[in-house]
């Protein structure tokens, strides 16, 4: 749909944009711009070059991508950073309460920062993990907030955001969604879905590069009543006061904590443009015909790789996962011969299905190729056996 | 002493490096890299180009400049978020105490995040603000954490770091000191006055670019039973393994959090590479002299400025204010004259010392531009009153 804006290596496929999206083109003109603003502006910048400004104007940015209205997201931070925040917002809105809901499907950060946020917390308060299809059958008057990721990152089983946010409020509960792997991949609706809050982040779909930053939204009812747990200076009201006491922003702006990432924001907002006139819904579909092709011909073509992914499109988010004894050696047979997808631990090949750059052709080929390390064992070699710090 | 390392414009005189310091000419090239490794290698890059090993390599590079032993300091993170971090870890040093005692000097982001880090655990904890010279009189049996930065970022004044961390540990409190105005610009040394944890930034003396990230040290005896608030899955013991249960990393790797900002990060080590064959105490004599000299110029040709800042050198860090009720006017006339400095509420107009890219002659002739403000009331022009949002 939009390759030719995007810096693709040669003689690669590449499968792991919902790990880290390519290079927008744009974004490396945006990133040089940035550089010269600093060279050139100095601390007049944060002024004279809007980099004050970039936390709002990316957030409303995103904010039309998953359905949220203006001035109710806000980008900064890590997503683990994001997650903590939001969770103590969550809590704070049901102080009578004392269960975090969560699933084993969840991205382990969102689970560790709820751990770590409990402890801090010190009083009586749990983190409940079940299995993902058992949620709804915990979500009872014991449930502070329900925190789900919406696509699981290991198998792209998607979660009901709608039904499950109903269910949680007809409990009394808080729905808290991450969106790592749903924004950019498929239509989100936060304003129907009607959920407090979500969090995300920019560098999967979204093309924002490595270490992007995250984004936060709180709805826009409770965002003036939200208490912020990290209260730093750029959610002060007047952040130029040096007040000694914190007051926080106004709505959304209350969830920025510290200084910006200039450089990593300017090739974000490069990025983002892309989305402008792009359709979610003709993304969506065009993910799944691409994801749909990608079973249907390695089904055919690797009778031993076992589908992880649901087989209904619908349950899916924009990735499919197979598993197998040797996932591992598989995939660094499949990345040596240019098809870049991710392992999974303990046995999973993950594959993205990203339409903005990717296309049937490319679907196709990769299939080939793993039907020929399939077929002829090419992935027993110790070279491929041998972890990475990063896998 | 490195000047031709710096992309400095024509026409400047940077007095403003001690809130973002200039462009490293490397710094440039380095940015470079980091895009076409995003581009080239894509996710490979977190191994292949070392992205992962970003925030320990960088924080090495730190620790030599702090007086902290290898594998004591990472990088990443805000300021603000590390705050809260160091904080947390301190008051859980000392569980049996209730109060933070820091001072109105401190940054007020410090001040902040910890009043929402003392909501968030709910105990009956508090936070004693006192003026800065009362401190050492509020040391008793009753403080968990003295949580304090060195050099005040409005005057420059500097806390005696070793005196206060011996009183505050005579007391059997945890000692919390913020280094944003002292990394880079003064010799601190961190192992030889026992303090259990420090803090600081990368974007002013380290000249690590708009927004680069914070740093965090965490004394070595204490780092493997700090439990840390921010559980992020970066600070696993094995990220990707993907447990559902957080075990923390060994050391002070257990202070990372989310996926490093590798853009930021690339910048920030082309920075670092100029201290190696830099002395810091070299530096800081450079900075005294510096500062001296202009302190006596302004104060022979402006005699209505006001001195704000200590007039012992000993007793500052590498800064200087001068204070009058047009104070913000006369900056805005400075810098629309090329002088860049920055002003600080209510009254202060604010000068960074930084010897890597300044010398005597800057400082004579930003002096004699400040003269001819003051004595032909240049300031005097409603355009210099237009308040911008970041002053």
């Amino acid at each position: 749909m939009k390759k030719h804006l995007f810096h693709l290596p040669d003689g690669v496929i590449y499968l792991d944009g919902n790990s880290l999206g390519p290079l927008p083109i744009a974004a490396a003109a945006r990133l040089d711009q940035a550089r010269d603003e600093w060279a050139d502006l100095l601390i007049t910048g944060w002024n004279k070059a809007g980099w004050m400004a970039q936390p709002q104007r990316l957030g409303n940015r995103i904010a039309r991508l998953i359905g949220a209205a203006d001035n109710s997201v806000i980008v900064g931070d890590t997503l683990s950073i994001k997650v903590f925040q939001a969770l103590a917002a969550g809590l704070n809105m049901r102080p009578g309460r004392q269960v975090v809901l969560s699933d084993n499907g969840n991205f382990p950060t969102d689970l560790y920062m709820a751990e770590g946020l409990l402890r801090t917390m010190g009083r009586d308060l749990s983190l409940k993990v079940v299995d993902p299809e058992d949620v709804a059958d915990h979500l009872d008057d014991s449930i502070a907030v329900m925190m789900l990721t919406e696509v699981d990152y290991r198998t792209g089983r998607k979660h009901d955001m709608a039904a499950l946010t109903r269910l949680a409020h007809e409990n009394g509960a808080v729905a808290m969604w991450d969106l790592a792997h749903s924004a950019g991949a498929l239509p989100v609706d936060l304003a129907a879905c009607n959920a407090e809050l979500a969090v995300g982040c920019t560098y999967k779909y979204l093309n924002g590069g490595p270490g992007a930053p995250a984004f936060i939204y709180v709805r826009p009812d409770l965002a003036d009543s939200v208490d912020p747990a990290l209260a730093g200076w750029l959610g002060h009201q007047a952040p130029f006061a040096f007040d000694l006491d914190y007051r926080p922003a106004e709505a959304i702006g209350r969830m920025r904590v510290g200084t910006p990432p200039v450089l990593q924001m300017a090739t974000l907002e490069a990025a983002l443009d892309i989305w402008d006139d792009v359709s979610i819904h003709d993304v969506r579909a065009r993910s799944i015909t691409l994801s749909e092709r990608f079973i249907s011909e390695v089904e055919t073509r690797c009778p031993n790789l076992t589908l992880a992914s649901p087989r209904n499109p619908d349950e899916r988010g924009s990735q499919v996962s197979f598993t197998h004894p040797e996932g591992y050696a598989i995939m660094q047979a499949l990345i040596a011969r240019g098809v870049i997808g991710d392992f999974r631990a303990p046995d999973a090949i993950r594959f993205g299905f990203t339409p903005l750059y990717l296309d049937e052709a490319d679907i196709v080929k990769a299939a080939e190729i793993l039907e020929q390390i399939m077929t002829e064992s090419l992935w027993d070699n110790p070279t491929y056996r041998v972890r990475a710090a990063v896998t």
